[in-house]
């Protein structure tokens, strides 16, 4: 099972990391990182991640996960979007997280699909003809997309569990100790005051 | 505000990742990724990540935090617990995420302290005189530790709440849009059946 774990600059590192570290460690996985060279990658807070092929090279994937974070150069440089069309015909899963759903309907995978992005961003789907859907993990046939960033670490475990079956998804939860005890009640613009949904919106436009 | 984010091999990725997207993010912070040289550190599931800086040039942090993973071999060599003993002395915290206690305690740091690791590992402490305590974040001090792999992200927007203070904590967790919806409920050995735990426990200490 070939996974290709996608990279570009400045992309947020958790929206890949969570699935690459519920997704990686499993049974008879390859994981690649794939980018538009072998250069190391900038993540939009300064980590650097490596390479192992290149969007040219890399013709057929199993899996796919699409990571979110400023997609505004991918979406209009269109090598990632045409790459993601690609591969996705041949492709079992193609899964995003947070904006990175914006580069799957760039690459009009998710035309006619329920799909889901990060909460303060529905204008990337939308503007493209893709109604936005608030769930956290939006699964449409072979397609998966999770809202903002933390969403993977939930997204990879479903698929696990689809894939791989319940019993070992749930020794993955345990293995990587998710029971999460968030300190607020405030992760999802459903729960937080509109205030703190004005204020993180407009940081994030920033 | 410095904050050292310590990279060794078959390090676990998630548990620096986690951290890093909730601290990293926020004013005035500057990101540094250290480890034993400038070569690309390979994680435990085969992304490697770019260290920006080494443990014989970063002499102060006001914040570290160390993963976890397979620790065995950094237990053995001894450069980063001794990395970690001079650094704690001028750091105003010194943070660690799941197996990554076990560095602490390597560096004499939790002497007389109560902290936490994996639950599958609390050997890992016990050896070096720490008592384990079962609680998902503890903290002591300027010293903070936290379970499994995931409880990184718990842990740093606990320590985003005290230090930049619960408004920022809050947009930050927003941001992330970290509202879990676990797939299971089994994420620690308290929730989980005891055949699971075994099994898991047995997975991974093989």
């Amino acid at each position: 099972m070939d996974i290709a774990f996608v990279l570009y600059p400045n992309m947020t590192a958790l929206d890949m990391v969570g699935p690459y570290d519920v997704l990686g460690h499993l049974p008879g996985v390859t994981a690649h990182f794939v980018a538009a060279t072998l250069e190391p990658v900038g993540a939009d807070a300064g980590l650097r991640l490596v390479p192992t092929t290149t969007f040219a090279d890399l013709t057929h994937a199993d899996v796919i996960v699409v990571p979110g974070g400023d997609v505004t150069h991918e979406l209009a440089d269109g090598t990632l979007p045409k790459w993601l069309a690609q591969v996705h015909e041949t492709a079992k899963w193609t899964t995003s997280v947070c904006t990175g759903s914006a580069l799957l309907a760039e690459a009009g995978v998710l035309k006619g699909r329920r799909a889901t992005t990060h909460w303060a961003f529905p204008e990337l789907l939308t503007d493209r003809g893709v109604e936005m859907v608030s769930e956290r993990i939006v699964r449409d046939g072979p397609v998966m997309t999770a809202a903002g960033v933390s969403a993977g670490i939930d997204m990879a475990l479903a698929l696990t569990g689809i894939e791989w079956g319940d019993d070992i998804a749930k020794r993955i939860q345990l293995a990587i100790e998710y029971d999460p005890e968030p300190p607020y009640d405030c992760g999802s613009p459903a729960k937080a005051p509109a205030e703190l949904v004005a204020q993180t919106r407009a940081v994030l436009h920033a």
